[in-house]
This record gives C-alpha cells, sequence and structure tokens, in this order.
C-alpha cells in the first residue's frame, strides 16, 4: 500500500505532463513500461503512482525515492534516460522533487 | 492515514504552485489554514498533502475528493475563493483533477 506522510524519511517527486488527448493512453501505457522494467528495480525506487487527468490534456507521476540521491542516479542510469527520451519526444513535463510538510484529513 | 490506491472511488486534485523562494514559507501556512478551516469541513473533502520543493521554486497540494461534483462546488464556496484569491495575488498555479490509473512498488 503507498501512503503519504508527513516528515518521512523519502523525497517525493511530482511529475506533470502535458500531452495531446488521443497519446495520453500511449502515454500512460510508456510510463508504466519504464517503471516496471527499470525504475523499479533502482536503488532507492519506492513507488510510482501514474494519474491520468480527467480533461485527457495531462498525465501525472506521483513517485517517491528513499533520498535524493537515489533519484539523480536513476537520471544518469541508461535505460531510464532511454524511457524519458522517447516520451519527450512528443510530451513536455516538469518534474520536481518535494517533501511532505502537512498532510490533512477529514 | 492517506493512501493512494489504483481505481479508488475518489477524484485527486494535484495542483503544484510556482512562487518565490522567499515566499514558500508564507504559501505554504496558507494553504494549510485554507484546508484547516474551510476545505476540509466541505463535503466530499478526503485529504490535502502539502509539499514544499527541496528547490524552494514550488509547493504542490495532493489533495483527495470524493467525486469531481464535490470538487466543483468546493470551487464555488465564497470563503475557498476567498482563500484562493489571497493566494493569487502572489503565486502562479496549475490545478488539474486525475484518476489513479497504476501503482507500482518495489
Amino acid at each position: 500500500m503507498v501512503t503519504i506522510t508527513k516528515n518521512s524519511n523519502m523525497v517525493t517527486l511530482i511529475n506533470v505532463f502535458t500531452v495531446e488527448p488521443e497519446k495520453q493512453q500511449k502515454l500512460i501505457d510508456l510510463l508504466i513500461q519504464a517503471t516496471e522494467k527499470t525504475m523499479r528495480h533502482l536503488p532507492g525506487f519506492i513507488s510510482a503512482n501514474i494519474h491520468r487527468s480527467l480533461d485527457g490534456k495531462q498525465v501525472a507521476n506521483y513517485a517517491q525515492w528513499r533520498s535524493h540521491q537515489d533519484f539523480e542516479a536513476m537520471l544518469h542510469n541508461p535505460d531510464a534516460s532511454g524511457h524519458m527520451q522517447e516520451i519527450a519526444s512528443f510530451t513536455k513535463f516538469a518534474p520536481n522533487l518535494y517533501d511532505v510538510v502537512e498532510s490533512i484529513q477529514a
């Protein structure tokens, strides 16, 4: 089970991809494939959660890594960057790393 | 505990705010205040999770609502829109609604 916890011992990647709606499913399939084949086997990978926007125009990956260093190492992995180059050929995306500072429930 | 689950019976709001680093903490404080005072008491609110980017330039809200309709009703709530107007005066943001289509763990 994937959980979101304040002040947890991990970093969160939030990456929002903008895509033509007719290619939204292709992007989702490629992100799942890249995660299953490569990312999930790299040191420090905790989870990836692929989100489809209701308007068809975006896909978001909410991913958790053990540390900033593990995430940076992934960026330099040739298999991982191969996946991202293919995805970059038909999407725009803006990744950033975060800490969870507050979690509020009803 | 906040959990991320594939095909769950809820919608996810991902809202990434861009802010001057010296105002990142002010933005975080306002988002927490808005959630505690207003959003968490509205019908259909499930959770809000406030994230601080490590580079200081962004804040992300990963929030869960019972339905698209509950989220839309929040947008028309005068207290909620008052909070968002204050936040809009010094940030840019791009909210969108999503479904979780895949969740992959190590």
